[in-house]
């Protein structure tokens, strides 16, 4: 069975000495989130997750969701675990308190949103959606709607829904097909049906707020005629209590690859009463509020998967003994060696360290960026930060969860024929972590989001100034003795995107499918020099700490250097590949008629 | 729910074009697969595959193998399909004449595995461990354990197992503890555990012939002290029919990520009656004339399941409608385009169709390479051919695994969110597959096979003879017009490899922890060249074709000529990433302490 312990000294050194985080208690809001009490935030969240989350990962795994009479029954423990989860305060946590939440920085959440993943992927989503739920309907919907759902949410007493995708559309949400006909009172009347719809029908709450998107009468086709409408489970009463039923079902669950503790649920229509959440045929703008945020969420699941995985890899490959090392034998008083000490092996665990570490530090970055555009005092720092995160988002969406799998997989290989075998649940994780490269956005449609819409975006301002960050770094540390190494590697790298940038401004233009065709490959390599990016600001941090002291260990700062050296000389070339086959162009694939294929 | 279609015309290309495998009836013991047999044979298992297998794969999977009072029931539907395929004759297809088998060439065999393992992964063990079993008994037995074995596992009454692993060791044998006492009837008592016993119980034939490796009382220590034993679960009495229970039993059966309708067995030995195989301590050498087989068996696994997964994403992406294609509508009739029409889904479907065309034209070359090294009049071609497949099997086992599960991810990713639920079968592909990678050696084994055995062998006799062969195409193709541009690609890729070669001879001496740590991206590199050959190679048939005609239409060498550019420009240049991570070395492993992980 695999164990977890959250990384609590990792972050210390990320939001302490990395990004110095204690500015967050400076800017207005955040007056209380000072590093003592993050700390002791996320110590608790890590008790949470460990204690409580995690023992029922892989009993919710074997269980799953059972569906009788239109209602879905959680795996036995998921209530109890929900009800603490609720009694200790966790989903107000980010809410604004103006609608009773904690109004702490999202810097935060994203740290326990890993824990959480790491602990019980498919728990996550029930407040995880209420959670987007939430900004949806506080960024858009009137005051009376917000004043009638939002504390409940807040609270945790009901939970939230995004009611997106029709059978016949998911990324095309144009060609969609439920209507919405409005009522003499100003409600609407909601018929179609919906499916995929994470946590749409579950036990764990009194009530179920859905976010539905639906089509007026009178609506523009294509995507630009969708509404959103909020449709709850049961229409509150006059008391704010969950009143008479509304005309919503569920259908059916689905039977999943993985995260089967988390109901995914078809979900029917049949006249339900709903509210319209911001202006008419606004709906997809309003939905994206919830999906970008879903999608950096999306992204952690990647990060929490690949750390549990890589740390029961670690765990086991020092333990397993078997066959000898190549150099000669590392333990004589033992009958073999354990596997950590071949190369091998030690490439994988390390490109798994190399991963977590940098996408956790990247992740913080992204979370301080939210708080900041949100909270800073000064419009400019806010426009910039809200920028990077839009250019950033669907990176970390796409390269976390691609780098979910591959880790859970390369871990799940550490165990040979034992990572096969349920018991030890490697083989969980992969299952598990499958469902992030596809939901929210699938992995293409994000590079396509990178490539199409946020290099572009404002001239290109965003991406010019993220650059510059990047050119900085590097010349500030080329010429410093004990970092040349690790920036000359970098800026090797930098210079491919730079090309690779150069390239497609040139080619799209002329010809789109060139953008199509590199956007995927194009979004790896700015992903490679990002993370490399962020290894030798860790470097740098590491270096300095190593010879002033700091919070953490001399052996922590050795291993973040030794790392950051890995990435450079194991991972980053991997751009060198990418960068000729992106330039190779899509005629190759152009090329070929249908009937070819 | 998927479908299946047999390739039958890419192997008529493949057979009769590309190799001429109208050689084998030329060769003793051949003479009646012409051609024209082969290609009925192979109509035959097609028709077998699609209509008896495929379509007890998805409830095999639901269904599961159940493990009750010591026996273990296979899913509905399994047992009349063995019986069938018994019928059929297939059991006995390559086995030699002398024991009951019909002598058909392996070329014919690998073919009729890749139909098996798309049709249905799970069925494929129970008669590919009873060929394996087979193998071994008629490489190594007494003729009178050959009389008692061979005939009924030829005939497919009776199946076959091999028992290496036990709960400590896996990869390395020398630790094993299971026993066997000498009688005095020269018989021997086998007892101990052995685990992840592949078919080792179940109820499709009415008898279990294992292989089991174990130690003499007084064997030297670690795997040179390893004997290899025939141990029946029936013994056969006086009539050869299944007599007396022998002590061997089912304990339990593994909860597994996929191939769930394969019987995965913990066997216990409890002073079980068994047979010596081979001479005594040469128990290993033995068990590799099976593992050999079963590792290119295994590749084949890869190979199938890529070849069902892509199939189905073809159908799909061609079938459904989802947004416009970059470059403007492309079916304006439609409310959408189909998938299909955009670069990257393209680039998907053509890594996938790379992939598996190649790997089929190298698997049929190896083929015929067993069946040349087996066969063939000259003694100098059979030493060859024998070199030939020793050199490539690590190769096709590790590399065709690693693709069978990146190609199964890939291809779910086709089908969006559809692609993680069950019912699409999407996700059972990546299940199944990803036992490919972990048994039979894992492939970082392969890779250390390949790097520390295969290389070095016989001075190194077999990489230049391989190498030269690819040198030789490369220049008689470097100045055709029409294929230069193939050519070149290859042969930049190539000076890669022999690089990467030089570096591990130069450095893997000094320190052979720099070959371990090469290994695995050596493996790939040595992998990518090689089916970049067969493309070249398949190219140049190809282009002959489409100027003096062949079997396939037009299209189809058309379709051959542009999946070779696709093969270079798109994929063949992972080589430069993976060139540059392995001559980075082996220090950033190295250098991290174990409590640095």
């Amino acid at each position: 069975m695999p164990s977890y312990k959250a990384p609590l000294d990792d972050y210390r050194f990320i939001l302490n000495e990395l990004w110095e985080a204690r500015e967050l208690s400076a800017m207005p809001g955040f007056e209380d989130a000072t590093p003592d009490v993050i700390a002791s935030v996320l110590d608790e969240a890590a008790k949470f997750c460990e204690e409580i989350l995690h023992p029922l990962n892989q009993s919710g795994d074997a269980e799953g969701c059972v569906f009788e009479n239109g209602t879905v029954r959680t795996p036995k423990g998921f209530k109890q675990a929900y009800d603490k989860y609720v009694e200790g305060g966790w989903p107000s946590m980010n809410a604004s308190p103006e609608h009773g939440g904690q109004g702490l920085p999202h810097t935060v959440g994203f740290a326990i949103e890993e824990f959480i993943c790491s602990a019980n992927l498919a728990f996550g989503p029930y407040p995880g959606l209420t959670a987007g739920a939430y900004s949806a309907i506080a960024a858009h919907a009137s005051e009376d709607l917000k004043a009638r759902y939002l504390p409940k949410m807040v609270s945790g007493e009901w939970s939230g829904t995004m009611c997106l995708t029709e059978p016949h559309c998911g990324t095309d949400l144009g060609l969609m097909k439920t209507r919405a006909i409005p009522s003499e009172d100003g409600s609407y009347r909601i018929t179609g049906t919906k499916i995929f719809i994470t946590s749409g029908e579950h036990d764990l709450t009194n009530n179920i707020i859905h976010l539905v998107l639906a089509k007026l009468p009178d609506a523009p086709a294509g995507s630009k005629g969708v509404s959103l409408f909020v449709v709850p489970k049961f229409l509150p009463d006059d008391d704010g209590e969950p009143g008479v039923r509304n005309a919503v079902s569920c259908g059916s669950v689905e039977h999943k690859m993985g995260i089967k503790a988390s109901a995914t649920c078809v979900m029917n229509f049949d006249g339900a009463v709903g509210w319209l959440v911001a202006q008419p045929n606004q709906g997809m703008r309003a939905m994206f509020t919830m999906m970008n945020a879903a999608r950096l969420g999306v992204g952690i699941q990647g990060l929490g998967i690949a750390e549990i995985a890589r740390q029961n890899a670690v765990i086991y490959t020092k333990e397993r003994l078997q066959g000898r090392s190549l150099t000669g034998v590392k333990a004589p008083e033992k009958p073999a060696d354990p596997l950590i000490v071949h190369p091998d092996v030690r490439k994988n665990l390390l490109e798994a360290k190399a991963f977590t570490e940098g996408a956790r530090a990247l992740a913080v970055m992204i979370g301080l960026g939210i708080d900041r555009a949100a909270h800073h005092p000064d419009a400019a720092v806010r426009q910039q930060s809200n920028d990077l995160v839009a250019l950033l988002t669907p990176v970390i969406k796409a390269y976390y969860t691609d780098m979910g799998v591959e880790t859970a997989i390369k871990m799940q290989q550490m165990f040979g024929g034992h990572g096969y075998i349920r018991e030890h649940g490697m083989e969980q994780f992969v299952r598990d972590a499958r469902i992030s490269m596809l939901y929210e956005g699938a992995n293409a449609i994000q590079a396509l989001d990178l490539v199409g819409r946020k290099l572009p975006q404002n001239g290109g301002a965003a991406v010019r100034a993220f650059f510059a960050t990047i050119q900085t770094e590097i010349e500030d540390t080329l010429t410093d003795h004990d970092l040349a190494d690790i920036s000359a590697a970098l800026e090797e790298a930098f210079a491919k995107l730079h090309q690779a940038t150069a390239w497609l401004a040139q080619h799209a233009f002329a010809n789109p499918d060139e953008a199509g065709g590199a956007a995927t490959d194009y979004l790896r390599i700015f992903a490679l020099v990002t993370v490399g990016w962020i290894w030798l600001k860790t470097a740098r941090v590491a270096q300095a700490k190593l010879k002033e002291g700091g919070e953490c260990s001399p052996e922590t700062y050795d291993g973040k250097l030794k790392t950051a050296r890995f990435f450079m000389a194991k991972v980053l070339p991997e751009v060198e590949g990418r960068f000729r086959i992106l330039t190779g162009g899509c005629k190759a694939m152009m090329d070929m008629a249908e009937d070819q294929f």
